[in-house]
Parts: structure tokens; sequence; C-alpha cells
């Protein structure tokens, strides 16, 4: 008889940047991060695993594509999970079965939204289910990619680097729970952007070899970073919070600037957005929103509830669609009338920005972590393995 | 009678950066920067001062606009040389006579090309003519604008940081000659941009401030590399003095971005130029060309003359013109078929550009330092004092 499991997880969003491997293989980083997880209702990735005797060999859908087992990331979460499946007592039967695999995202890949670490994280998870497997697994999920990790748990997350060579205390823990800091909203501006990038992967090994600014950052910077914004979300002093995240961002995007050649991933539009957030704050007379920049142009604002609607109507003045408005994703944006904070921000010599350059805008709060899904109607395959969205 | 003297000072363009000052007042910098000096064949500031019993109050035009006297870093350049000249044993007549100062750049200033630099070496230049000041004269040219001082001299110029805090040995020397590389050519693409932008002097204090990057940058990156463009330079080894170059202008930025809110000059047709010329020289086999940005987004390349044609080439077909070729002013370009060449750097994945993103495009070569004008038609002052172009 076949076993199947079917997990989400969610997407998260570093404040404190992962950028560079101590040990590329085991994917250990050079700093601790810390993150934010994005709530599963707007974003998340789902995964379906069956194990059956009758499946010939192992198989993998993503998105409704099948792909090839042999990617040496997969395979390592594989036999990690497995290994410790055995150490835990699991039925050598099962455990000798091959798997069918189908995973999804509810956001589109293309966005450059994190999508693997969401993807890794609910692999490793629903694999943990499947076979049982008890305790951290965080440091398996990292070894698929390594900011998925931080995507098993809610609230704040924590992946903290450790000090084995073999990584196995290189794992994510919880700061705080989603519901510590419940006011605390996210708004995504994806961004119009035709550029080929370079990857993350890639672009982090570089600046490894060639940014002397990396090290500096690993060494003296992110170890203080850490410690404060840690201490700022316990306190919810969101103010200190915020200005750490930016300064976080930037410095990342800094580090990938000093790379050679460089590694350029904030455009024209992710630097007038950053522009727009100091004006806004500026006019506030406090720091009312934050901005943090992935591997990618896309902005990531950190901000609390009631700001959400002026903000917004603020992106949607400088940053115009030919609609109108900025179609709006996840939760509903109340309306707002901005007009006097929009005068000021103009002031401040902020101008008005060409149509279309947001492509879209993603409304979305602090949530819960991997989870999994009881209801068999969650299921992504068949009773036969087969992806159901392909029968 | 009258006294009156013409001079003219030339740009530089800095291949290891000056940012950040250890002395706001005295422009004591915070590293050791290094720098080509520009022919003055194709841009040059001009200065006439004419000293006059007859004259009430000290004027000066710039750019044919009357501007006040009433500056600090004006007043401050003034004072030293009249302090070194009473040393030098300058009649107290001469020096108790009110000023009049014409200068103009024969290069738009609204081209972010370092006009202040070539401005202040001519002003103290001119000055130590007029009061026939000996030695050394860079110390006092960095007090109006720090890389000023980096403009009196041809070939390839450091200024030194130096040790003592009143500045004295704070000055600039010749690395090299001009002579010593004729082949070193250099092509600036002014990008058309319309971005309001963070001058760098408030740019520079805010990275002083809030970059904890800037400390490594100038404790750890510069010195090195200044001692390896040095001997790069005086070995005439192109690759290498390319490669920090690149290097340099690339950490430069990526402090400026590092800064708090974060100081940005380099904008997306910028950072495509930097593809472009990554790509070039990945084509060519080794390093041919190098780029350097200052606080805007014109790109500056370093490259040998024999270089120049297919480079020019190649810019015209990714950065094209509405009217076919981009407005090259200065020497000239021969023409070149950089096909095959365009065609390698296309299946790296760079694509052409839009039209018209550059301004336009100037040809130059290091050249000779400031110099004074012995023919009194070169005087943009008349008999009077008054501005020729008003009169």
């Amino acid at each position: 008889m076949a076993s199947i499991v079917t997990c989400i997880a969610p997407v998260n969003i570093a404040v404190i940047k992962y950028w560079g491997k101590k040990d590329e293989k085991l994917i250990i980083p050079l700093n601790d991060s810390l993150s934010g997880t994005l709530s599963m209702d707007q974003m998340h990735a789902k995964t379906t695993i069956m194990a059956s005797p009758n499946f010939t060999k192992n198989c993998i859908w993503l998105n409704g594509k099948e792909e090839t087992f042999d990617n040496i990331r997969l395979l390592a979460c594989l036999k990690e999970i497995k290994r410790r499946a055995q150490e835990d007592g699991t039925s050598k039967e099962l455990l000798s079965w091959n798997i069918h695999v189908c995973s999804e995202n509810n956001f589109p890949t293309a966005a450059g939204l994190a999508s693997s670490a969401a993807g890794y994280a609910c692999f490793v998870f629903a694999l943990a289910k499947l076979y049982k497997v008890k305790g951290d697994v965080s440091q398996i999920a990292r070894q698929g990619s390594g900011s998925a990790c931080r995507s098993l748990e809610g609230g704040f997350v924590r992946w903290h680097m450790g000090k084995s060579s073999d990584g196995s205390d290189s794992l994510a823990t919880q700061v705080v729970p989603a519901s510590h800091w419940p006011e605390m909203h996210v708004i995504i501006l994806v961004v119009n952007d035709k550029k080929k990038k370079v990857s993350s992967t890639s672009g982090m090994q570089r600046s490894v070899e060639t940014s002397d600014l990396l090290k500096h950052r690993v060494a003296y910077c992110v170890p203080k970073r850490i410690v404060d914004i840690e201490k700022a979300i316990k306190s919810k002093d969101f103010p200190t919070f915020a200005e750490i995240t930016m300064k976080d961002s930037n410095q990342f995007h800094a580090v990938a600037l000093d790379t050679f050649p460089p590694a350029v991933y904030m455009n024209d539009v992710s630097h007038s957005i950053v522009d727009l957030i100091h004006c806004f704050n500026k006019v506030k007379g406090c720091t009312k929103v934050a901005y943090t920049f992935d591997a990618g142009p896309n902005a990531c604002l950190y901000l609390l509830e009631p700001t959400v609607a002026e903000t917004m109507a603020v992106v949607d003045y400088f940053f115009p669609s030919s609609n109108s408005k900025n179609t709006v994703q996840g939760l509903p944006v109340p309306p707002c009338n901005a007009k006097e904070t929009v005068k000021a921000i103009e002031a401040l010599g902020m101008q008005r920005q060409g149509d279309d350059l947001l492509k879209y805008v993603i409304h979305t709060q602090i949530g819960e972590g991997a989870k999994q899904l009881m209801d068999s109607e969650s299921h992504l395959l068949s009773a036969n393995g087969i992806p159901l969205r392909l029968v």
C-alpha cells in the first residue's frame, strides 16, 4: 500500500542577508541571517510526495513539468532524510520504495521571489512527514537551498551559521512566532525587468572569491546587526528594525557591486523605490517603512498595518499604472487620501515615475511555518502517483 | 599698473578614488588617490586673474556669470596663497590690491566631469603665478576642491593623504609624466540622465558617518591598490592597471551604496556599459579596456590607442544613436569593422540598447599639467578687468 503526504511551506524574506558560503557542498554560510516568514494565505509552495512499491524510479514534477531527479541537491536532501529516518526506526520497506514528488508554487516563479527556498523547505518537510523523521530538519533543507532552512518556521527566523565543519549546527530557529508581532505587514513591489541576471548561487560564489568588503561585512557588520535586530524584533521596536533592515539590504548590494565582475541586482526602478521610502519616512518624521531587496530588482517593504493604506496610495501615485491603479494581490488595501503626503514628498524633489514600472503588488503579512495538509483533497498526485493536473 | 595672468588646467580622472575626508575644513582625505591627467587639447579650465589698485573689491565670473566671492573655499585658497607669497617676498602693494577672476571651462559643466577640480587647480595655479609663489601649491588647491590638487601635474598623479593634522603633507606628486605612456587614451561616455544627484561633498560626508565598509576600504583595500597600480603604471602593465581601476571604481560605488541613505551615482546605462566592457574583454581574451565612474553616471574608459577604433565601433553598435553614430568630440576615431567582435559579444548575452542613451562621446589622452599662457590674446579680462565676453 502506497504512502502519501502533502505539505505547504512559506516564502521568507531576509532582513539580515545570507550572501556567501563557507562550504559550497554542505551550504554552510559565512554569516548568520534572519528573515520574516510570509503568510501562506498569499504565497506558498505545495508539495505532495508519494512512496509506492509500484514506482519503478523516483520522479519529480515542478509546476506541472517533469524534471530530472538527477540533481545533486535534491539527492543530498533525500539521502539525509533517509539516514535520519533509519535512525528513527522507520520501516526499511517504506524507505526502499521509490517516490513521486509533485510541487507547485501559487505565485509566479519568474517573479524572483525566493521560490526555491519555499520549494526545498516544502520538499524536505514533506519527506520528513512521509518518513516520520523527528527533530530539526532545517539543516537538511539548508542543503537543498540555503535560505530554505528559514522557511520551516513561522514568525521571524534566524539561521545560525554554526561552528561545526560538518554543518550539523548550521540550522534555523524561531526568534518569535507570527503571533508576537501581528501588525507586521509586507508589501512586495514586483518590478518590470528584462535584464538577464546573475544567479544568486554564482553571484555569491564570485563575491566570496573577489570582494574584500564581504570579509569585513561577515566579520564585523553582521554579528552586531543580528543581535540588534533580534532585540528590536523582540521588543517590537519598528524604527530600529526598519533601519537595520534597510542598511543590511544596501550593504548586501554594495558587496555584490564590489564583486568582480560586479553582480548588479537592483535597477533604476529599485533605486527610485529606495528614494521614495526615504522621502516617505522623512515626511512622516520617523521610520514608518523599510525596504529590502533580494538578488533581483523587486522591493519588499516591511511596515506596520496602520501604514499600509497610505504607503500604497503613495506608491500608486509615484509609480503609476496605465490602468490608474496598480494591481494588488493578497490582502485588501483600504483606500486612502495621501494628497498631503504626496505633496510633501514632491517638495523633497521626488518625481513621479513613468507608467507601468511595477508589474504587480502583493500585500501580505508575517505568517506560520510549513505544515502538513491532512485533507485528502489537497494531494497533487492521483492514487497512481500521476500529477492530477496531467490526468 | 595692474598685473594679469592667464592659465589653463586639466581635468583628471581618478583610477584610485578619493572618497571621504579626515578633516572637512582642511580637506584632508581618508586615503591616497591616484589619477590620470587628461589632455588640455580637448578639455580644460581657463582662468585669468588680474590685480589692480583700481578694483574696489574682489570679483569672480564663472562661465560668464558673476558669482559671489564670499565662498569659504575660494577665500581659503586666496588667503593661503597670499601667506605663502609674503614668505616668498612678494610686494606688499601687489598683495593689497583686489583681484578680478574670470574662469571658463571649454566643456559643459553639467556633464559632471570633475569641472570643479580643473577650476580650482587653475585658480590656485594662476594665483601662484600672479604672486610669484614658489614650490608646491597642490596642498592649497586641495583646500578648494580635494581632487583639484591632482590637476596641477600631467601624466599620472598621486595625492598623498599625508600624516600631519595641519594638512601640510597632504599633497599631490607626479607618478610618471604623460610622455611615459603616450599610448594611454581615454574615452568618456556622457550618459543622458535626468536624476537629481547627491553632491559628492555631501555623499562622501554621509559615507564617513554611516558606511562601515568605507572604514575597511580605507584601512585595507586602498593602501595595497595604490602600491600595485603605481607599479603597473611604471611598468606599463595595462591589464593590471585596468583591473585595479575597475575594481576600485566598483568599490567606491559599493561604499556609496552602503551609505545611509544610499548615494547612488551609476544608473542602468552605466551598468550596461560595465557589462559591455566585461564582455569585450572576455571576447578579446584579455583586459583591453577599463571603466571607471566618478560621482555620476558617465563612464570613463582607459584604453591603449590601438584599441580605440574597435571599442568605439562596439560602443556605437550597442549604444546606438538615432543619427546612426554617436557624436565624438576630441581626437579623431578611425573607422573600424567590429562585426565579429559584436557577434561574439552578443553570443555572451549582451543586448543592443535603446537609442540615444549616450549624450556624446569625448576621445582624449593623457596630457600635461596646468600651465601659464604667455600670449596676451589669451586673457579673458579686458584692460579694465571686465570679462571680454561681456564687453
